[in-house]
Parts: structure tokens; sequence; C-alpha cells
């Protein structure tokens, strides 16, 4: 019998694929696709079926060995294990470009984290309306936490006042935090933190660029000879 | 006797790695610190040293075994395999408020990645200056990245538009897009693409939440009985 387990004590890099197996089960279940097997659903995603396997077995497997995955229970199935089965209210904190870059960002939204409100310190930012959250001052975030069940802040603040801003989120019940300010924040183990470092991402876009301006100076050489 | 490797056949995992070390050994640079173990450096970023060495070993190892690197030597060494060692020339193509916000994120320039131009098609946009880059239309994107040298593009426009914009960046030069748009992009074999998937970022942190949470209220229900 497959035991149950409890679907928390999982690898980073499992976490961090489950987004991409929900995303291309929606758009199948988008185009009317019923079943789809590991092998199929792991090609489409160009990762190994062992390895979506091995994901999967984390959260009980969800078909028996040897048949494909219905889509319509696969997809509800993984909005659970997310954590996306209901709204997740989040907030932003920090109403600069980026902050309103991402108050604008309606996928945010669709995804499942509707934004309950904004904050700054900047008497020019407040008031202005995003989609229909209005920037407020500061002090209101508290209450805002509070009234609304806020679970994660999008913190969009500089990084001189990131630790903080963490710590009054921290205080008012924030128990998740998505960390645009280049450090690492201090927090209790209550609380995750999601660090989106966008050089990351760019220099491993650089590396392989070198790679291919490299490859294309020794073709070049190889045919002068 | 230690074999020079190509350093370009390495995975992706190693590749999102290398930015971290380098961040770190900036940091590291910044104090004063002249030597660090690998021991000591995977400590710092929470990794396995054995994952760290296993990374440096595609570039050829930089130390001798048991002997510490020499921060002074490994910057430079890093910023070279990450293709930054030379500022890389890169546009933003799209200047909405998350074109903007990246137009404005100075780190981007800090971190190797001048913008070297700004384009979009809305009149209303055309002509805003972000920090001595000016708006343009996108009839002169190519003429820019000819005259600039271009090699990467950060592409902030809407999903419809995306792959269009691409087959002009491709056909223009371009070697490197940074995709924010969320679908996948056609491109040829020498043309590298990194998509940043926000709603990753942020579902992996829901996932956390979730079991957070999870936690808590069993905690709470073991303590009334």
């Amino acid at each position: 019998m497959r035991k149950q387990k409890k679907g928390c004590d999982v690898p980073d890099a499992t976490i961090l694929r489950l987004p991409l197996y929900l995303e291309k089960l929606k758009l199948l279940q988008a185009i009317g696709v019923e079943d789809v097997s590991s092998r199929q659903l792991a090609e489409s995603l160009d990762i190994k079926a062992s390895q979506l396997r091995h994901d999967f077995h984390y959260f009980g497997g969800f078909s028996r060995p040897g048949r494909p995955y219905q889509v319509a229970k696969l997809v509800p199935a993984l909005e659970k294990i997310i954590g996306i089965a209901e709204p997740v209210h989040s907030i932003i904190v920090g109403a600069g470009h980026l902050g309103q870059a991402l108050a604008n960002y309606q996928n945010l939204d669709v995804q499942g984290f509707p934004i309950k409100g904004i904050f700054d310190v900047n008497p020019k930012l407040i008031g202005l309306d995003f989609r229909g959250a209005v920037v407020q001052d500061m002090d209101e975030m508290e209450a805002v936490i509070d009234k609304e069940a806020v679970k994660i802040a999008i913190l969009t603040v500089p990084a001189v006042h990131a630790q903080a801003v963490t710590d009054r989120l921290v205080a008012a019940g924030i128990v998740g935090i998505f960390n645009f300010a280049p450090m690492d924040l201090k927090v209790p183990a209550n609380v995750a933190v999601r660090n989106e470092r966008m050089a990351v991402g760019i220099m491993s876009l650089s590396f392989k660029v070198k790679c291919i301006l490299q490859n294309s100076e020794e073709k070049e050489e190889a045919e002068d000879l």
C-alpha cells in the first residue's frame, strides 16, 4: 500500500519544479488533454521521467504505476500541494518602480496571490492606485495584515531598510516573504523567505552568451585554417 | 596534472550557483578576507563542500587540493567564467512598468550589464529618460544593437508580442535573451534564453507557507489534547 508522506519534508529543487508541472498541466487542460503519462509530461518539460516520478512520490505518486495521470485531478491536487487551492493574501511593501511593476502584474492575481495592500513612506507615492489597490502609508501595514489575514509580503524596499521592515512583518504575523532586496534576511524558523535574485538569472545568461561567442570564434578560426 | 576543461559543457545547476559564489566572494573581499577554504565558502552559502568543489572542478579547480582559495584571484576568475570580465552591453525591450523597473535597477549596471538602449512602440513612453537611457521607438532597435555591439536583450513586452520581437532580436545579432514573458521562446541553437518566472518563486514560497501553517495547526491540536 502506498504510504501517504507528510508532503512537507521535500527538497527545494522539487518544490521549484512543482509550479512548472502545474503550468504545463493547465496548458494541457486548456487544450482538452485528459490523460498524460509521466514520460510525456517530463518530455514536454525537458526533464527526466524518473525525476518527475521521484518528485511526485513525495506526495503519494498520483496514479497507479503504469497508468497515466488524469489532468483534471492532478491540477487541483498540485494547487493544493503548492498552497494555492485558496487565494493567498499578499501585500507589496515598497511602491517604487519594482513594487509598482509587481502591483500591475495581473498574473500574480491570476496565479493565486491577490494584492491586499501596497505600502510606502513616500508621500508622492501614497494615494496612487494600482488596479484597485491604493498605496497606503506604512503605518497602516499591521492593521491591513490583520484585517485581510495576509500571509505573504513582497518586499521591494531598498536593502538598507529590508531587515527593519522584515522584523515588523514577522511581528505582524507574516509567514512568507518574497524578497527582492539583494541581501539575506534574518527571520525565525517558522517564517519562509524566497530571495528573488535577478542578477543570478542574467548571469547564467551571460555565461551561455560567452560560450556561444567563444564557439563561433573557434569556428571562424578553424575555417580560416 | 589537472586537465583544463573547456568550461562550457556545464550543468545548469552549476551555472546558477556561480553568481552566488561570486557575490559571497566579493563580500569577503570587501571586508578584507584574503583566503577561504572550500568548506568555509560552502558553509557560508549553506551548500555541501563537495558540491562546491564539484562545481569548481568544471573550470579546473582553482587551487591545489587542501589549499584555500585566494579571494583576490578567484573573483576575477569567476567573473571571466560568468562572462562579465567585460561589461555585457544590454538593451531593454518594452518600457512598461517592469521594463522601467529594470531600467532603474542600478544593480544591473553594477553587475556588468550596462543598458545601451530602451525601446517601445508607445508614444507616451518614447522620450522618457531612465538614468541616462532614453526610451526610443522600436524602429531604432537594430541600429542600436549594431552600433553598441549589444549582446543581451531583456524582454519585457506582452506575451502576445514576445515571439515576433524575439525573431527581430535574433536577426539583429542578439545572442542572449532574458525573458520575462510567461511563455517559451523559439530561438536557434546559438541563442541562449533565460526565462525569469516570478510565479515559480512566489509559488515555492506559498508551498513553504502552507507547510508552516499546517505545522502550527497540528501543534495547536496536539496542545489541546
